[in-house]
């Protein structure tokens, strides 16, 4: 398949690697790929540039968000929440319609301090936000609740631990799920909550997510639904 | 010890019933006692009337919010969270301060229909509300994060899974776990995740846990934080 992945920081990177793993033409997009490229200073998360990263990793094709592949088969936004909707507005909703696209950004607004908010819940969510601005597209949201490594690798926690979905487009949601599936998550943990409204309660486990993360001193851990 | 429950319906029944198996003097407050110890029509959640309830459950001592023994030790809020202010107020912030409070509580709104959003959340939560409107209380959060029976038998959920705790006030903190760890709770699922600030996540939860319950078709589960 052809993936295009919205984002070059930790999270575009960790995927970027398993999906060229597993054999997809794997593309990146970013504002200015010339300027990206040739970025020295260590990424905050995992102290390598991203020169550095993409030197290993050539065969990521990084271009500007314009010129990604209209024949994209999945489109992975893993820009910051904030500037999801600018970003996508580069790729155009013509261009995104045509395939699927995977959501896994949080809302996340950091302006006033920790412990961050939320720029939208409650009443909306940013998936939401995202499908009413580009009516069109067939936006599933899956992959928020944890952190990258684990999303791309759940074999690193033990046991049971789920993935939620979430979405209004079933065929959509399928072609997610089977991507899913190829990462490694098993189809017990692959929880299907419905429509795209769900993406309220998954945006609004980051918080507690936050603090388990401060409690912990570990991002590596995820949520498994224990059924009595 | 001396435990006032605020509020009759099921959960503060299912609080009653195993404070007294463990031996508390379990009070139990409501608006007007002698009505609503007269209900005949059938909970809810239970299809048991608080009449018949409390018929087989004569040691909880029913009495009007104000009757409420000014020598409780921990007070728990078990009323709908959007009549807890007001069930409060009635018991008054100089008989709550003296013990404990321990607020179990979700500010679930339905007015808009399902899914019920939060009255209140993201920068503030009802934990939060309920320590400014009672500065001299010692609010503790903690149970709100699963049905009531999980609550008070974690035992029915296999395995491992959380109970969360926060609170600004440590010795109030430690009135709550270890009522927490008669009830059943094992200490090493009991997760202290800091200040009263954390409650904001914590009430966060219910979108979500409202979303597996509709997936589940039940509410006996609970969250196990699995650790890479």
């Amino acid at each position: 398949m052809k993936i295009s992945i919205l984002g070059t920081g930790m999270v575009g990177q960790v995927i970027a690697e398993k999906m060229m793993q597993l054999g997809h033409v794997t593309f990146m997009g970013t504002r200015n790929a010339a300027e990206t490229i040739a970025r020295q200073e260590p990424n905050r998360m995992t102290g390598i540039s991203f020169a550095d990263w993409h030197a290993s990793h050539t065969d990521v094709q990084l271009v500007n968000f314009e010129d990604l592949p209209t024949d994209t088969d999945i489109w992975i936004n893993a820009s910051s929440g904030q500037a999801s909707l600018e970003v996508l507005k580069k790729v155009t909703e013509k261009k995104l319609s045509k395939g699927v696209l995977l959501d896994l950004a949080n809302p996340l607004n950091f302006s006033n301090g920790m412990p961050p908010s939320l720029a939208v819940c409650n009443t909306d969510s940013l998936a939401e936000t995202i499908q009413r601005a580009f009516p069109s597209v067939k936006v599933v949201k899956s992959l928020n609740t944890m952190n990258c490594t684990i999303m791309m690798d759940p074999s690193l926690v033990p046991g049971d631990h789920q993935v939620f979905v979430c979405g209004d487009h079933d065929g959509a949601k399928r072609v997610v799920v089977d991507l899913l599936r190829e990462v490694g998550w098993i189809e017990g943990n692959i929880l299907d909550l419905g429509g795209l409204v769900a993406a309220r309660g998954t945006e609004m486990m980051l918080p507690v997510w936050l603090q388990i993360y401060g409690k912990l001193g570990t991002g590596n851990f995820n949520f498994n639904v224990v059924r009595g």
